[in-house]
């Protein structure tokens, strides 16, 4: 397979290996469960150096609308059945110890998921060392939010190491907010992989790798994408200009630009594109530019404006809780044989 | 004066009437208080039907970080101060109820202004009623949040005209979250009228008109730009792109389009454009698009995408927070002769 | 049936119908759903004129420990039940409009049940206003928290009143915290009633009656006690004080007034109390004050040092989140023939 | 000096040195500033074996309303002062470098003090690290909130020690919420020692000892009593009742037990009591018992019960929020020689 962008290309940020992948890529397992899609990457060494992410299995869940009921129900247990998969796949015993992370700003709302699982999350190891309360079934579960650097004035990477070091969790849960490339993506995907999570990702940077070459112990990853860079919006809008003139090349002249709503627009203009001629007709010489120059100039544009700006949908809070109370539960669910108490 | 865009024009969406008038306005007066900034702007009849704002004050009160504790120290002199002077001008005594309203959704962070500044007003109103604890110097004032009209279910103005109707004020205040034209003054400015607030404005749209005509007190109205639109983010940098390019003419060619930052670029950049044919040159047709048929375009591309989304800043919460504190104890101060507890 | 206490008495101060009737009053029906209790005790015109409360249906729903999860489903649908057989008794039918009230303080915690079940209310007046996303079996739902005097400055009923007045809704749910005589209560009873609210009761004396008396359309009050008093946990106290030392009587003598916990200590000593001599014995004069009596000094020693004290287990804000979604959602499936979407 | 308890003692629980020694301690210094008081205790050998209390400056800030402005600033400035001070008298250097804790349960609001002091606390270590932004006065500073052990499954102080080792601070300042002795003192006292804190103390009794001998560094206390074990009101009202019955001895009947409220009523009381002969007229066995058998019994009874209550003011969540602005700005203060950026 071929990547989609080069590696040199520091101004991509994405922790969505899906949206780095081809969709033909023969390592990638497509389910469908109704309006849910789950799509299993097996990131191996080539692809592992194109695409700039380690090695291993990225799953990520697909939906709709999460405040939809029905739609949370199944993202529960799709999420439940995955976790579960993983934890087999790792060999991780009914008595191993977990630690769950919850990576973020609490507040921050896009940047506050990861805390607010945490909030959710049925904790057990008090139980197990005040020997009280223990019921069959239950796993030895601790967890933590760390907090971010700009509110600790602490590396993230140095609380966690200090806490595993300490405590010795058998492995480890993370949860955090992530990045996209496309606001198609945000608050519409779960990742979660068995590789950790690695610098320069999420939405925070709020932290140095955390994987099994860093604390010893595997690391199972859960992220969903909350935001997108203000950037990407702009780069977004100007591609989807190109498909929509093109869909509406046979009038293309100033005075018609402008028109009026279609249904499954979306779908029409997929595969509909300009050529360069056209692009250039159209929008000039950053018509021509290549993506990663375009987004470069782009960039740079709201750099020099020192804009720290990013882009949520308007229902954000009421978005975040949702996503996190089934996270939460279905992290409950994967990791306690049986639970009545939460 | 003549205004910058047409009336006809849907598409600009801006609560601030200093981003519709001219600098030059006769009417507008500009003072300096260190490092903020004061604008007065009375708007008189012609410019009223000019740009679609009701005729009376409009005072702007601009500053550069709310988090900053010098600043919010002036800000707040400076607002207290202005109230003072619309209380006057419009003769309410000392005597005279006010109903402080806190508009917005307190769950949606940029929204949340409003009903935060309700949380830290000093309500007496009651001590008159069960006439105790009464303090000199204190005015009868009341508070409310009538929440939106998307968790209420309810119109927001039909909340409040039955609420004066019940308990008559003398005089009101509001307070709400804004919306503005450009990312620069995205909680950097207050705005305050004595006009009320009109349909279509904010970002909720969380209402129909309120003020003297709709409520027959008058109506102070406080507002905050804390979000942007999308597509005013992709306008914006299209915007900056042309200055950007124009103020590198001399380097105008595709390898060289990307540079790096300088000292007050934004300063450099201000007075710089391209003339048509570059702009053609640059980006094409789109180029040649006056400011609202390209803004009109950039919303159709993002309305058939079905985004419901809001560019704004990643500190927001802190920064709300910071600017409900700041406007509270400015209304607590004005309203009340002295105040030792709140 | 004989009551419990003498009306003239302004101490007690109860909302639950359950500590005023008598367990065997003829006028009471008791189910039990395994370890959830329900008791409907329709009270007539003597009962009421005696115990001081409204003639009408109140039903409670008696639980263990709400955080329980299982316990949460029965409780829920338990709820749910109980609200549509009230519903069909008052002959509310499909088409008619529910206005939610949620009563009481988001900031303090025991009594911020009702603004909580409000933020997870289901509203859909506005869709048909706006007649859109209606979907079958929709009732046309609207919301509002009225907030508190003491942040206010409005007595709630008047915002209510006016409300009620202006979008003229056919019946309204109020949610309200309340006050119980005995701890046992406290977080472990839902009472709903067709009577609507009543002065003085709830933990905030927050409003004045709202009922069909008042605001013209039936009125459903659905409550939970949430804390007691300070001055009813030291009664309960010498009460039980009394009931222990009559089951420790044979060893009665100063060092031996300790002793350790027994297993269902609480049942044990149920049926135990010392006579008049004995309480004098035990506890000199107070001993032989009447309950009210008692209570009475109790309060004013408590008053006299201006204390303005509650009583609330520890863990209440998890507790409080907790019963605020099972009765958001009993309200929701109850008023909604389907939903899917909250 | 005597103790006023014997040491023996399970029962009685505080934290306040000032609740354990005699007001005519020569060890005790009491500063009056208008209506706050600063006690400073300097706990020797001697007092320290009876107290159980580790030798070492105890300061104690005593004030009436916090939610007063005025008291709020005077407050404010004694808390700055006397940090300084410690700072001092422990040789902590102006580039030592600080780590606050802030202990206790953010989602339990009496319990919260030490989390929402974190929320305010300006952290600088990472600006030092990155080399960024560091303004001249500023002190290396990190700010952690560990969490309860009910919530993390983690023993609090392995959390802390794992990071003290981590990132090696100079000294530490910790935030807490404590219990008192006596409702009187409930959010109306700081108290801040140089000796750290220990275990059984605290509400949550949330952790086990953090000072210079678990953790090789200094450890500054800082804490504040927000609620009281509810056997603490039994006991009190019963003492208050004591001294009640005595004032009111003349008319000691029955019938005229119940009396209305006088002015200074705290005042008049004070050194009123009944001899045993009267305690035990009044209050029969239970009056004869000392303070530790009848605090023995009423624990018992309510613990037979399994009771987890708290006794807290109707308004601790606006007094919480009140004090945790102080301490968090007195604390910036006292550690950084400048800032204006909080």
């Amino acid at each position: 397979m071929e990547n989609k962008i080069n590696l040199e290309d520091k101004l991509i940020r994405t922790d969505l290996v899906m949206e780095l992948v081809d969709e033909n890529n023969e390592d990638m397992v497509v389910e469908k469960l109704d309006d849910i899609t789950i799509t299993t990457v097996n990131v191996k060494k080539e692809t592992s150096s194109k695409i700039g992410k380690k090695e291993g299995i990225y799953v990520t869940i697909s939906f709709d609308d999460i405040t939809n009921f029905e739609t949370r129900e199944k993202v529960g247990k799709a999420l439940e059945m995955e976790i579960a998969k993983i934890i087999k796949r790792l060999n991780i015993k009914e008595d191993y110890e977990c630690l769950v992370i919850g990576l973020g700003n609490v507040k921050s709302t896009p940047d506050a998921l990861g805390p607010l699982v945490i909030q959710n999350t049925l904790v057990t190891r008090h139980l197990f060392i005040l020997n009280t309360n223990i019921k069959d079934g239950m796993r030895k579960v601790s967890a933590i939010s760390p907090g971010v650097m700009g509110t600790t004035g602490i590396e993230t990477s140095d609380i966690i190491k200090a806490i595993v070091d300490k405590i010795k969790p058998d492995f480890v849960i993370t949860i955090d907010s992530l990045a996209a490339l496309s606001i198609d993506r945000v608050n519409k995907t779960i990742q979660m992989t068995d590789t950790g999570i690695h610098p320069g990702s999420g939405i925070g940077n709020h932290r140095k790798e955390i994987s099994k070459d860093t604390i010893n112990v595997p690391v199972i990853a859960i992220g969903v994408p909350t935001v997108v860079e203000s950037a990407t919006i702009v780069n977004d809008t100007i591609n989807y200009l190109f498909k929509h003139l093109s869909y509406m090349k046979s009038n293309l002249d100033k005075s018609k630009l402008t028109f009026t709503k279609f249904d499954d627009y979306e779908e029409k203009i997929k595969n509909h594109n300009l050529d360069d001629n056209e692009k250039k007709e159209v929008l000039g010489l950053i018509g021509l530019l290549d993506e990663n120059d375009k987004k470069a100039l782009i960039l740079e544009v709201l750099n020099s404006l020192n804009y720290n700006l990013m882009v949520t949908p308007k229902e954000i809070d009421f978005i975040i809780a949702k996503l996190s109370d089934v996270i939460a539960s279905s992290i409950n669910n994967s990791l306690h044989r049986q639970i009545t108490h939460y």
